[in-house]
């Protein structure tokens, strides 16, 4: 893999970060999946960055079985792996995905198994309960992952999108929320989360109800992207720029963070503010306050300071 | 009913769907309120699709007794009506509605029975859940509800209005959350959905603490509406077609995608997804899928299928 | 403190309310703290209005240990004032607040007591429940609270205002939620209250995980701020204007409204609604609804009636 | 109905009730089911009390479709009826009931419609819906429901039982969690309520898992029953003894009381207690804890005290 | 107070514990009320441990409006005071308590302020949340607190005890749900915290609806208190028994306990155990661990471990 | 494995399930760990029984670092196994577990890893949350688990048994939650599920805050156990007898009921009974149950019925 070899002549990341269209460059997928996954590219560009990349170009990045559980090795490694501190995702090839990989996923959805309907519905409720895993692994994962989408972002991708923490388009991108096409309900998180990313619940509706297209402008203007770039290279630079900001900052409070914005979206004012109290009586006594205070008297950048691995 | 005779004589309602313009002047509401309702027109313009539209024009579609109880009737009608996959509201006349009808509801509200401040207070309760219920009816009939407003849509209006799935309105369009302004916390859901429909909060205790108006613009930027058109007859035609996109797709997917989203409102992701796997556990078994899948193969538009009824 | 003389030679309130302009000018805080505060100074430009302002302009508004204790006191005693209908908080000098006063707070957090770190965690877990109790209370608070900020909204700023019911801010605002730059999780609210007032989770994420600085379009265009103001004393006006229109409507109606607005943001729109319901059994025995009724079918403003205290 | 002669030449309630043994026998069922129920017999054996009996005797009291529909209407009635101030519901012939009557459902359940398994299953969600509403609105019902059972009280009866607030047995009664032997899981309410009703779970899920019969020296060790007699006879004495308590007392505390502590099964101590306090916010207000109140302090009974309706 | 003097010439508190009745006669209640308490005694008979004692045995400790306060105050002090680590609560004189003062509260409860229903109902509001919070305070101080009763515990000693943590009783106690008999519902606690302490809800709604009498045995077998003895002399040796077992043990250990006890009891399993984790992480940090761990391993007593303050 | 042999020289199920004091015989431990397990040993006594035995009897079945994963994996095995049905737990040896096995535990607990606070916390969280998964997959695999308790069940053996769905014990059992001793709150699960296991909230907290042991009476008094056995012997014919009941019933009907129980606990009536709904609408369509309609209008016995499998 060539990031290594980058990596490993890097001076210092903090030094290093600003050219970040350069090391664009080294995000390139033309290498392929990564071993051990055929339909994912890892790569770490620089210090802390983990780079994963939907990568079937040739079959528009479609999500087909193997997609499903490698995801979930993919997000439980990032997880444990505690030289990385950020995630940025991205498609290979012409368009981020074109959602489920229908022909590869066909008996599982459309000839499942059973003697009779209750079994055959307790297979299908095993299978949903497991593609859902897939893309909540992204949420378990306490390390922040900013997605970077550009051309379509179809069905199982609206999915993935809302399970991440920060998005991004170019201005080329367009979504869609395709399920009812196919005569189902999304079953594997656009009707859960969707509605708590956006602020519109009449286009939220709408999106789900007659699976129309939206495009970059009312992605950002509806919220669902927080910056739309003009073009994937842009993109990608910005998201390595917006990564970097992230991956320089203390561990102990990026991923505290993390964690209890996502607590919060599931409680009431109180319970995430009780939640929050246990858990920073002791996420406080971290040597990282200290540094960081004194970095911020100092009038030093954040990027300035070594902090331990989490 | 004109709208009868023109039902029978239609062809099949995927060939016919594009010249919306036409049939919503088959919308027209100048033959007043239908039997049984006096404050109601219902229509069904085209197939699947049932348009009910506020009537009391000369009364500027203001609220009376008559209506609370005719909205509950109607839609347990059309949630129990299998000919219908899709709602359109509107209102007849020169705006949306007026809210309620103080002179028609003032005993209820303004002299309420009962023998002690304890009594009156129960009697209060059982009245406001009465009317709670009246537009509660529409999150809990499965069929999505697009609500077209032009002109006023005051008070009771805007409580009517969140509990439906989809808001229009036209560039004349108005919203006021009157209820303070006759000395009351609105009670029948305003406070309830109208955070929850759009995204600035800030917004909303605004609206609700000050009574001022919003216009069209702002209830497009703030997310309360999802479209904005030049008039009235422009709007209809855009929520038939908007309803037509959704009443040609499988009803198995578009009720189950209602009842899921307005489950995830009220619940944490993850209680959102384990209903949603229970709830596809059967649906995912129906042959919509297999048609939908095929026709999608195909290329064929979704409206080139037929479903069976639901 | 010159707004009581001011007050006492005032007409009654409604007759008055129209020229804001002139009144802001009493509004200033060339005077500094009122006693007993040593960081707020109190005032009361008009009838039924309350004044809070952030006062320690030299060291730009920092929260120093002094102001946590200060805004709980001086909430619980507006929440009392049966003279006080409705809050307008700002901050003197040249921005809202530069955040926490880590000089003075430093041993609160950096120097934790206890013999061990368990003993620790539990008397910082009683600092941070204080902390978060010095924000709680402006919600607790029936009276709405309306918050107009200028110039820089850093770190505890942002807890601050996401806990106000109104955020108006003038163009050369800006917000920035700063913990992660110290090391830590935002403790005392942003992480909670941020994501339930603005419309883009991704935004949120952004802002909380990266603290870059969010200037006021986008802080309006994302629903954080319902208004911007060209400048302090626009907003200044603009905030006592909208002030006034809370204050002269019912104070049933309207802090019946706040709670239960704030009531709903934290339950499902059922539990919301049967919450209301028992709330309005006994409110909408009022005096004030008749008396708004009347007023209203005389086509009266609502500043023409009189209500009594709550 | 006899039972309404007997009510009219009855002096007031409270003198009369002492010889409850003798009133028993007025409870007789002998007569038959009443118009318009075919299922239930409804009387009033003495004033404020309305008797429910399932009355299918020659059937077991086994519940056919009509009970299903029935026992809604019936309590329903009974919700608005403001002379009932409390319900007994016991079974007439040799025992409680035998639950469901599955030669008379069988369609429903085994046969149900629909052209595929979704729709099927759409189908079948709407029965179990309208099945488990015939006993919530027991619990909907504001007058509290004592229920005596003798014999056996199998399947269906004992969801029915749960959804009772009080429950009296006889020496010879048993119960029987049944449905596991007829292949299903429990569905109208035994799974959801009888964990809340009884102490030990260990009980509820073994009598859920293995259907054993229950006798009543357990049900009264577990706490299903609060109180077990020797015979029917003496039941009935003291159900009627017991409503008699109740229906005595204030029907503004009564009926809170029943409404809060549902409110508090469901909810954590703190929302019941905001609940609670908003509740009685306005009931304090009733003219009967004046009355209650001095007649405490006249040392009279409750039962010497006038109340007005309900 | 004679308590003082005691314990300044007490050897350590762990040697000492054994003569637990000799000490039950220094927690004799004849010097009356402790300064500032008119309604309180409170003494400290031994090392670590505070007793709380009703104390108005010539009004059979019945709760007036003084006694509201006190105990907040009471409570708030015990919860700050590090010396402390256990409270016992008694009554002294002939019983535990008569419950609510209804002379001194009459004006409070049938007496409001206001000038019309909705303002009455405000302050009514405000007063039962102040009444609520008398007993909330005793589950917030996160030291134990053994409730022991003799004699009556009537109306708001139910709301009282169910508060406490371990409740404990003679053998000619009874209790009794006093509140309907005074016309309302019971707003201070009984109703939400009853059913949540014994295992019977038939039992629960029976004593609430009827407000009968429940004497020793059956408090004990419904598990409403955990053990019943011979007279008050024992029971008070008991109480001091037990809570020394508390006092003796690590203060992480057993307040961790009693929070994540009152968490539990209001949250899913699966919320509890993760704020379980979440208090854990740095709870388990602390000295006392290895402490307890050593002496177990060298089969020593936990009381002779010495642990740090709280 | 002897079980293997036994298994399939046995007739089918239903016929020979009643010599089960036979089988006990078979259910010795005398063979040692199964592999792969070191700590548990696997057996199947007889068809659709799974019988799992902590097996370190030298030990006294102490919970050393393996057992917390075979656990893990024990139970996920089970849950996959169509073959099992119903499962039941035992110890081997003079008890049923001592609990933790300190020495082996020591590090992980008492030598956490990390840089500072914050990461030693970090790094705790994930082995609490670990362990915690441990008791966790036992209510996540849906064959119901019957405990059989002998002798001593201290510390995390009551963290293990109540997250079992049917606890039965020896007259010589014990019962301990010894966390206290060893200055940590108990944070595997017993004050979570504890107090939704048993009926009296005094015993509970009396149990977790000083450590007493509880005795086979007071166990089944309270609810913990729902059967007590004279000896080990007789428990295990008892537990054999019971889960056979268990296993010859529908296994759809038996695993969605303890699915929905625990559903159940977790939430309210309302929401129980609609995921009941959504539950069923499929799993009624399974031919069990017209298997267990046709058998139990012929009188047969469930066992005379043949399911498939699940």
């Amino acid at each position: 893999m060539l990031s290594v070899s980058i990596r490993s002549t890097l001076p210092r990341y903090s030094r290093l970060w600003l050219p970040a269209q350069a090391l664009v460059r080294n995000m390139s997928s033309s290498d392929g999946p990564t071993s051990p996954y055929t339909t994912l590219a890892i790569s770490r560009p620089v210090e802390s960055l983990t780079h994963v990349e939907l990568h079937r170009p040739e079959k528009r990045n479609a999500m087909n079985k193997a997609f499903w559980s490698e995801m979930v090795d993919c997000f439980n490694e990032i997880a444990d792996d505690q030289d990385c501190r950020v995630v940025v995702m991205s498609g290979a090839g012409r368009m981020f995905t074109a959602g489920l990989d229908l022909m590869d996923m066909a008996n599982d959805i459309l000839q499942p198994k059973g003697d009779d309907v209750a079994r055959i519905s307790w297979n299908l409720r095993k299978t949903i309960t497991k593609y859902q895993e897939t893309f909540s692994v992204i949420e378990k994962c306490p390390k922040p992952v900013v997605v970077a989408v550009h051309g379509a972002c179809i069905g199982g991708g609206v999915d993935l999108i809302t399970a991440c923490d920060i998005r991004l388009c170019t201005q080329d991108a367009w979504f869609q929320v395709k399920e009812v096409d196919i005569g189902l309900a999304a079953d594997v998180g656009t009707l859960q989360r969707l509605p708590k990313v956006i602020g519109s619940r009449s286009l939220v509706n709408e999106l789900a109800l007659t699976a129309r297209k939206m495009f970059a402008d009312e992605a950002k203007s509806s919220g669902l992207v927080s910056r739309v770039f003009a073009d994937k290279e842009a993109m990608m630079a910005g998201a390595l720029e917006m990564a970097g900001q992230i991956a320089c900052r203390s561990p102990v409070a990026v991923q505290g963070t993390k964690k209890n914005l996502l607590y919060s979206r599931d409680h009431s004012v109180a319970e995430g503010l009780n939640y929050m109290a246990t858990w920073n009586m002791s996420m406080l006594q971290t040597e990282d306050v200290m540094k960081s205070a004194q970095a911020a008297m100092e009038k030093k950048s954040p990027k300035a300071v070594v902090f331990s691995k989490l």
